[in-house]
């Protein structure tokens, strides 16, 4: 793989580019490894468990080809029986490989493979044993761990994600290591999604469970505040040094007190309808960008995903597990109360995802060109691609320029892959930046320099990792 | 007209993966060329009634420079006169041949020239007379008569496309002859758009003849699907192996039977609104899937046409003249309740097209590559053409693989232009996987197999052409 | 900056094909230069009030790294302090001219630099002062005046756009000096927005101006009419031979006289809401066709654009200083009334831009290949760049051709960058028509005379500049 352009003038050029940026640390400020697999530090489960389980890019489209998840072992929530035989998983994968052709689920997986753990056979039914063997051999030895595997992928640091009402334990843990807390390689996120959606079952209870850890009253809205604004000091010291939001839409309001107050107590008493769950969960962006305003976490917002349109899928196996869908969507308006009252100020940070391409050229790219608080997140889940971040560079650079991107996050559950993805993307960036040089639109110099902020200086940088907010 | 790559080492890679396909036979699963043509046999008529006068990309193209449809011999249906001389019409075109230039018209024209009919000259003003005399004594040949042109093509398969009142005489004949029913080289396609559909003139009227024909009392719903019912036990044994659905969008319903019966009622006295209307064939697409269920049709939904959209043109021409116009097309919601009810069945096989681009990425990959009922249909109408093919590769792979689309298909009327059409999708095809071959994202033995696959085995397997529906 | 292919092929085709169109002169049919420049023609001020301050491009960016438009000397209107120190302004440029890489705007600043001022320097801080002097030195000269600027970037028309109460004194003292007038040098365009959009404040006032200046009796209906009709005699006699129309969207409506005097006087009477001033914006468009019928005025349409999106800029420093943010813009139903009207009539044209580029494919290519009336404007604001160029040929040339497309028009403030403008349109699609060369797409004579066309002979014929209107 070197995804780089074919044509040999690019190609040479993309090289060069590339090396400036190959080995530079990895930087990942928004992902979803388990906190715990680097606090525990325990060996890796069989190769089914690490590669295909998990993955929900991987049971997607075995579930597309008829293969139901129970199948591949991905666990159920009603009680129905699932594979749990490794092997009987991972020759499935064998049998259906041919589907991943020309995804980036397969670069990634045979990347990892070959860099990670040394195969050297083509992956098939062929060989599926025997690579399942070699696998599971290397995973047995301590430089497999996932501690060992950190240092070996030369990554800086690493966020993972947590809900307000998670105790922190494993990132507590990975502190007193010496491997987490401020400025430290394993660091939270603050993702209050499930404490501000009223529509997602439970939420009553988990407020409360928010109120017990804070001993703030949150019978009451300001209680409320206070409690969240209490557990972001926590993350903080758990070193976040973003929040995260994902809504199914962008949608932005600016309630007054008294108005968000009686949405709360609404929610409270079961009294919500959609519409007034959608008017407190965009009135929550504009309190968390006060918040932010006071104590420096970036906003990440990745609106747009229908989550568990699989409705069977969600019945059997739950949330996360590849049943989610983009769909159309509007920032121009949805983000203009939130830009209205905070807009212009360059103390605030918030980095915009999509998985609505269509916006990058219309919407994203003018508001981000336009607005001194935001920046445009790197192609997000489905578009995070060579093809998805190829077309990125292609519709937002002219309008937002590459300083108003905010640098490539991995987005993962899959440990072993940060290194393949975030080479995946070096290289896209370096295809894209050789082309403007050989269309004589950038020099070489500063391509260079461009390709290293992109791959390290900016994320750093946007995300706030080069040291306390301001 | 290669249409593979200019540089080198991808041009010579999709050279020689375009080999593995070219030869393959044509399959055509999705048409409309008229069953007659072939059933009868009859010469073609003269060179303008071939290539102009039924090609509405052609006369749009035309009248979009202010030369009236009228002047082109487009059959009038309010009794204005039309152009009747064959030469006048030849010569129209000729001089505003230059704005083909760049048009997928341009190329399927020319090389059915060429490659057909062995015209060696370049078609303009100064050759127009002699090309239109060249091309009429080709015709008067027998072996330009349509089954010799068939067999000539190495078409395998062809799928026409009728309703459900269609009395099936011309594939009767056709079967006579050898030529179709079940295997046979033409079949037909179940098509009942003008049946579920209370909004086009004459509805009450089709559903009585419907009635008629199939002696079930479609007074009542359940006759109404009874009939139906019939009626594709009919189109299977003329050969369908596919239904075949345009609708103004992508809705479906799933009603209980006595709400169906009673928007059924409602459309038979008359009374039905247009929101009635969309909602009954929304149901009806979920009524269809359960059919196919049983009798084993592909079911193919191409919505977001905004029909008869030229007003004037409509008065005066009637539909399928070229005054559609394509609109944006929402399926995640659209397509749920068909998706909740039978999405992850892979005994149904539901075939999506799409005029709407945006869709690709954001919607169908992901939904095509989720459930196990889709697939993707080919680049459609204002999208089959060498840019709009390499799009779809481009926007749909990375999510949704190359297995879950369904092949190429011409969906044309013009059948001299079959071959034509499938040898551009066959080289752009080559292109793309060409580039990924080149840029180390797929071996070459792989790529190989993967564009037969493309050309020939899958839309084979997918359209239930290769044997009996299990 | 060559904006060529990479690859040698197309390169070398694409050098041939740029050969035939580079020296054309200039049709300028589209833009937004003061008139006065021209008819004054007085030195330019010094590099920062040339270069920066007006080119809302320029400061949106830096705004949007937290600059504020004030400290880039941009006029307040709420009389707070700004910046006048040109050099400072200048060297605030220079600081941050990285964030300008990948952008239109650092290539058009770069060739003027180059090009008109032969600046042989790269632009940075190191230069910035020196930079600065060379520039202030070469303003004071008399070959960089404007009028001498005009002729030696070989502007053969350059349309200016006025709204119908502007006096058109300009260009009553252009026509004076030979430069203005039916078929000159510099001509107007008829731009009525601010007197048709109701909501715009100052309406009623700017109507009452509109009648004082005509003499007509505008607190009717007819009165109104007849007053814009009057003046577009005046603007035609000015050289005008297109009317310019920015709406928020594209609807149009076809209401009876009385319907529409009902919504007018509503509007005088100050008691329209929001839909009355759509309905009458979209009304006004079909008055315009009629009118466009009878004078010979092309009209443009280019709608999508949510003007003002920025409250704190707008409060500050006013309208177009690079707050407006475009938004999803629907054609198909919105443009149906004033095609069901005017659609198929050759005598009319409408130019429609876009900032929605998924239109293109989709809605726009479709519509200009289908009515007589309709031609496709080049890519405007946000997509006048190299990507955004090259995409519009390959997103609408396969459904409309090139020639329902109407030239590039470079829709400038900035007098200096027109020559770059049109060069980076010229070598786009150089680029694009060497692709369809090396591809075997399009003959190389037949794409020699297309290019000749885009650049020079299209636009004339489009914009009626070749002439009087039949």
């Amino acid at each position: 793989m070197t995804l780089f352009p074919a044509e040999a003038t690019q190609r040479e050029i993309a090289r060069e580019l590339y090396a400036h940026a190959r080995d530079l640390p990895l930087i990942s400020p928004h992902g979803h490894v388990d906190p715990a697999l680097l606090a525990d530090d325990e060996p890796f489960p069989d190769p089914a468990r690490l590669f295909v389980v998990p993955d929900h890019y991987v049971t997607r489209m075995l579930a597309s080809q008829g293969i139901p998840p129970a199948r591949l072992g991905v666990p159920s929530i009603d009680g129905s029986e699932v594979e749990t035989d490794g092997r009987a998983i991972w020759r499935l994968l064998a049998a259906n490989w041919h589907l991943f052709r020309g995804t980036p689920s397969r670069l990634w997986i045979e990347k990892v493979f070959a860099e990670v753990f040394s195969i050297k056979k083509a992956f098939g039914t062929a060989t599926a044993d025997e690579i399942y063997d070699e696998l599971s051999d290397r995973l047995a030895e301590p430089e497999f761990r996932p501690r060992a595997l950190f240092t070996r992928f030369n990554i800086e640091v690493l966020a993972t994600t947590e809900s307000p009402i998670d105790d922190l334990s494993a990132h507590a843990k990975l502190a007193a290591d010496g491997w987490g807390g401020p400025g430290g390689r394993v660091i939270t996120t603050f993702r209050p999604d499930n404490l501000v959606d009223m529509e997602w079952a439970g939420w009553a209870e988990r407020v409360a469970a928010l109120g017990e850890l804070t001993g703030q009253d949150v019978g009451t809205y300001p209680g409320f505040l206070a409690a969240l604004r209490s557990r972001r000091e926590l993350f903080i010291a758990a070193g976040a040094t973003s929040s995260d939001h994902g809504h199914p839409t962008a949608a932005t309001a600016d309630l007054t007190d008294a108005e968000a107050a009686v949405l709360y107590r609404k929610g409270l008493g079961g009294a919500t309808d959609a519409r007034d769950a959608e008017t407190f969960r965009a009135h929550m962006l504009v309190e968390f960008a006060r918040m932010s305003l006071d104590d420096g976490l970036v906003m990440q917002l990745h609106p747009g995903s229908v989550r568990n349109h699989n409705t069977a899928l969600y019945a059997r196996h739950g949330r996360d597990v590849g049943g989610d869908i983009p769909s159309a969507t509007e920032y121009v308006q949805a983000l203009r109360p939130l830009l209205d009252r905070y807009g212009d100020d360059p103390r605030l940070r918030i980095v915009l995802y999509t998985l609505d391409e269509t916006a990058f050229t219309r919407e994203l790219a003018p508001l981000a060109g336009g607005y001194a608080a935001l920046y445009l997140g790197a192609p997000w889940w489905f578009l995070d691609s060579p093809e998805g971040l190829r077309r990125f560079r292609e519709t937002v650079t002219e309008t937002a320029g590459f300083y108003n991107t905010a640098g490539f996050v991995d987005d993962t559950r899959a440990f072993c892959s940060i290194p393949a993805r975030h080479d995946v993307a070096r290289r896209v960036d370096a295809g894209f930046l050789a082309r403007l040089v050989a269309e004589g639109r950038l020099p070489l110099d500063e391509a260079a320099e461009t390709i290293a902020d992109l791959a390290y200086h900016l994320p750093k940088k946007v995300f706030r990792l080069d040291g306390p907010a301001a």
